[in-house]
C-alpha cells in the first residue's frame, strides 16, 4: 500500500468512524414492517456514500421489496470486473434488555464498535466503499473495474434478489463476485470461505380449543396447545443430537477423509470454545467434531417457541395456540424445498391427538461449495497475507448467504468470500460489535486486492 | 322474595349495570405491577359500594400486598354470622388481539356483559353487595349478621391472605364462609361445589450459552436452550396423558366407586363438550372420564412457554434462554410443597446436556373437600331451588381457591361455595363475560339465602 493511501486512511480515521456511526444509527431491520422508512434511509445512505467515493451510475434500483443500491466505476478496459455484494439491512434486536447499550446508538469500547449491523454487514460493506474511495481519491484511478450491488433483504433470506439478478444479469456481469459477510477464524487467523450452508425456514402453529381455557375448570380434560407443541418439537431430534426427520440426511454428501483432515487443522479448541460461550457442555450430532458440526453438517434449529402467558408471575391458563419458528442449515446436496416437504410430513405424522397443526414456509437458500484453487481465491489469499501478516485458512462456513448460490447459478463467476468479522462478534445477537483493528487491516487487505487483481 | 325487594331490583336494574360497568372498567390485574394504581382504585370502589349498601366499619385493611376490603353489619344478635369472601383483582388480558372488545370497556350483547372480571369475580362479588343492599334498603334490617372480606390477590394465589386471616381471626370470626367464585354446571343446572383442587406454580428457566448465537456460525455445535426446554417439558407427561413426574400420584386418595357414580350423573356430554370447545378430539389421563379428569384428578399444565424470536418472519438465532410457566392442580391429599419438590427433582434429573436449569416457585394452595350434608350447605341448596327453580347438583370443582383451605384451617367453619358463573364464560380467557339472567336469578337466590339462614 503506497504512502498516499496510508496517509489518507490516517487522516480519514475519525471521519470514517463518524460516517460508520451515522450508518449504524439507522434501524434498518428488514424483518419488521415498522422499519420500512429506515430501509429507505439506509439505502439512501449507501447511495450517498458511493457517490462521495466517486463511484458512478449510483442508483436505487427497485425490487418488489427493498431497493438494491447499485454503483460502478468501469474505466479499466481489459482489466477484470469485480462485483461487490453486501447488504444494508440488519437483524432484529430483541431481546433488547440484554444489550449493554442502545443497539442503534454506536458505542466504542476496548477497540470495538458496538451496534446492530456493526459486523453483519454494514461495517464490512463500509470498508469496501472506503477502500475504493481511498484508491480513487489518492491515485485518481482504479486498477480494476468495480460494480456494487448492496441489497436490503439479506436478513430475511433475499426473497427478491434472485429475480433482480436474473433480470439485471447484463448490468451485473463481472469476472469475480466479492463478498465480505463472513468471519475469520480469530483475530490473527484470516480465512477464505469456500462453502456455505443452505437454509430453509418454517413456522409451526398449533391450535387446540377455540380459545384459551381456565386450567382449573378444564385442566386434565382438554388438549393443551403447548403440551402438543413441546411433544412435537421434541420429536424432531434424537437423544444423540441428530435430526429425527425421516430421510433428512439422505442427500447429504458425506465428508471425505481429506476434507475431515483439512477441517481438523483449523485453529479450534473445544475447551476454549466451551469456556468462551460459558456453556456447561458442548452438544451436537454424535460422530462429528465441533468444527464439522457447525461448518459441514446440516441442522434443524428452534429459533423461537411461544405460547400462553409470558408476563410476571403466573396465569392459570390452558393455551389454545402455540408457535414455533424453525430454520435448517443445509449442506450439499440437500434441497431446501425437499427438506421442507420432509419436515411438513414429520409434523403431519407426529401431530398429537386433540390439536391441529399448520406449517408456514418461509425463505430457502441452497447450500454452496466452490473450488478454492481458482486464481480469484488465490489472489485473495495473498491480499490477506499482506493485510494480516499471516496466511489464511481455507474453510467452510456454517452460515447461509443464499444469494451466493444464486449469483453462482446465474452469473457463473467465481465467488470470493473475504470476511473480516470475528466469530465472537455477536452476529444476530445482543451486543453485536466489530473490531476496529480488523477494520484497519481489512482496508489494507482490500486495497491490496483491488490493486493486484490485475495480475490474475 | 317480598314485593318490595322485587320492585327494588326492577327499579335499580339499569343503575346496577352502570355500577358494575364502572367496576369492570378498572384494570385491576394483580399479576402486573404496572397496574398498582388500578388495584387501589378497585379496592376503593369496593369500599364505596359497601358504604352505599349501608354496611358498617368499611375499611381498607393493609397487607404486605394489596389491601383487603372489610365491612360488616352485625345487628342480629343470636343469629348466625356469614363471612362473604370475594376478590376485586382480575387475570391479565393477553392475548389482547383475541378480544372482540376492549377487556376494560364493558359491552352488553345477547344478554351477557363482556369484560375481564365480569364473572371472575367482580360480577359475583357485586351481586352479594347488591343483595345485602336490597335487604337493608327495603326492610331496614338484616335477618343475619354479615362480614365482607374482599381481597385483591386471588389471581396471584393470595400470597398475603393467610397471614391476614390468621392475624384477624377474631374480626373475621363467623359461622359460615360464603364464596361466589365458582361456576354452575349450565344455565339451568346450579351446583354446590363441595371440593376444590389445590395448586402449585413454578417457572423453569433454561440457560445455554452466555448470549444468543447465530444459527449459521454455531448451529449444530452448541446447545440450544429451546431444544433443551422442549425435551425437558415433553418428559413431564407420558404418552397416555398422565403426569410422568416420579411419585406425583403417590398421595392421591383414589376416587371411591360411590363418588365416581355421583360424578357420572352430572350433566355432561363428551361430544357436545368437544364441539363447544371446537376441539378435534378430547385428550386426558387414560382410565378416567372427562368429568373426573377436570374435577377430581391432578394435573400438570404448561401455562406459558417462550424463548427466542417471536416477531414477524424468521430470525436465525440459537436462543440462549428459554422459559416455561407451569401450574399443577392437586387433589386430596397431595401437598403442594411436596409436589414442587418432586417436580424440581424431575427437572434436575432430566436437564439435558449443555444447559443449566433454574426452578422458581410461585404460590401454592392445598386441595379442599368438605361435607355436603352440613346445614349451611343444605340451606344453600334450598336457596338455589328458589332462585333457579331446580334442585342443584353436588359437585367438585377443578379450580383452586387456595384461600378456602386457609379459612377452613384457621376459622374452622363450613365453607359454602355458591357460584353463579357458567362454564363457558371464559374465566381467565379472552371475551370473559357474565350472564345477566344469572345475575337476576343469583340476586334472588342470595336474598333468599340471607333471609332464611336464620332457620339453620
Amino acid at each position: 500500500m503506497n504512502e498516499h493511501i496510508k496517509q489518507h486512511f490516517s487522516k480519514e480515521k475519525i471521519h470514517h468512524l463518524e460516517q460508520l456511526s451515522s450508518l449504524l444509527r439507522i434501524a434498518s431491520i428488514s424483518a419488521l414492517s415498522a422499519h420500512k422508512e429506515d430501509m429507505t434511509n439506509a439505502a439512501n445512505w449507501m447511495a450517498d456514500a458511493l457517490t462521495e467515493a466517486c463511484l458512478e451510475h449510483v442508483a436505487l434500483m427497485p425490487t418488489k421489496g427493498n431497493p438494491v443500491v447499485y454503483a460502478d466505476y468501469l474505466h479499466a478496459p481489459e482489466k477484470p470486473t469485480i462485483l461487490v455484494y453486501g447488504h444494508y439491512d440488519v437483524q432484529p434486536v430483541d431481546p433488547l434488555e440484554l444489550w449493554d447499550n442502545d443497539p442503534f446508538e454506536p458505542t466504542i469500547c476496548d477497540g470495538k464498535i458496538y451496534a446492530r449491523g456493526a459486523s453483519d454487514d454494514k461495517g464490512q460493506v463500509f470498508m469496501h466503499i472506503k477502500a475504493i474511495e481511498a484508491l480513487l481519491k489518492t491515485t485518481k484511478q482504479l486498477p480494476v473495474n468495480v460494480k456494487f450491488c448492496i441489497e436490503g433483504e439479506e436478513e430475511i433470506g433475499s426473497p427478491h434478489l434472485p429475480e433482480f439478478v436474473d433480470k439485471q444479469k447484463d448490468l451485473l456481469a463481472a469476472d469475480i463476485l466479492l463478498i465480505s459477510d463472513t468471519t475469520m477464524l480469530g483475530p490473527d487467523a484470516p480465512a477464505i470461505c469456500y462453502g456455505l450452508r443452505g437454509l430453509c425456514a418454517l413456522q409451526i402453529d398449533v391450535q387446540a380449543a377455540k380459545s384459551d381455557l381456565h386450567s382449573g375448570l378444564y385442566g386434565g380434560a382438554v388438549p393443551n396447545a403447548l403440551h402438543a407443541l413441546v411433544e412435537l418439537l421434541a420429536s424432531l431430534h434424537t437423544a444423540d443430537g441428530a435430526v429425527a426427520v425421516k430421510s433428512f440426511y439422505d442427500d447429504v454428501i458425506p465428508l471425505t477423509s481429506n476434507e475431515r483432515e483439512a477441517l481438523a487443522v483449523l485453529p479450534h479448541n473445544d475447551a476454549k470454545y466451551q469456556k468462551q460461550l460459558e456453556l456447561p457442555a458442548l452438544f451436537g450430532e454424535s460422530g462429528y467434531s465441533t468444527v464439522e458440526r457447525y461448518m459441514a453438517r446440516p441442522t434443524l434449529e428452534l429459533n423461537g417457541v411461544y405460547g400462553g402467558f409470558q408476563g410476571e408471575g403466573t396465569k392459570t391458563v390452558i393455551p389454545a395456540r402455540a408457535h414455533a419458528k424453525i430454520t435448517c442449515r443445509l449442506v450439499n446436496n440437500q434441497d431446501p424445498i425437499h427438506i421442507l416437504d420432509l419436515i411438513e410430513e414429520h409434523v403431519r405424522m407426529h401431530t398429537p391427538v386433540g390439536v391441529t397443526t399448520k406449517v408456514t414456509r418461509y425463505d430457502t437458500g441452497r447450500p454452496f461449495v466452490t473450488r478454492f484453487d481458482s486464481p480469484a481465491i488465490q489472489s485473495a489469499a495473498t491480499a490477506y497475507e499482506v493485510g494480516f501478516g499471516v496466511k489464511p485458512f481455507y474453510m467452510r462456513m456454517g452460515g447461509s448467504i443464499p444469494i451466493v448460490e444464486v449469483f453462482d447459478r446465474i452469473l457463473h463467476i467465481p465467488v470470493v468470500l473475504m470476511g473480516f468479522g470475528l466469530p465472537d462478534e455477536n452476529f444476530h445477537a445482543p451486543n453485536e460489535h466489530f473490531s476496529l483493528e480488523n477494520f484497519d487491516k481489512g482496508l489494507r487487505t482490500l486495497v491490496y486486492y483491488y490493486e493486484h487483481l490485475e495480475t490474475v
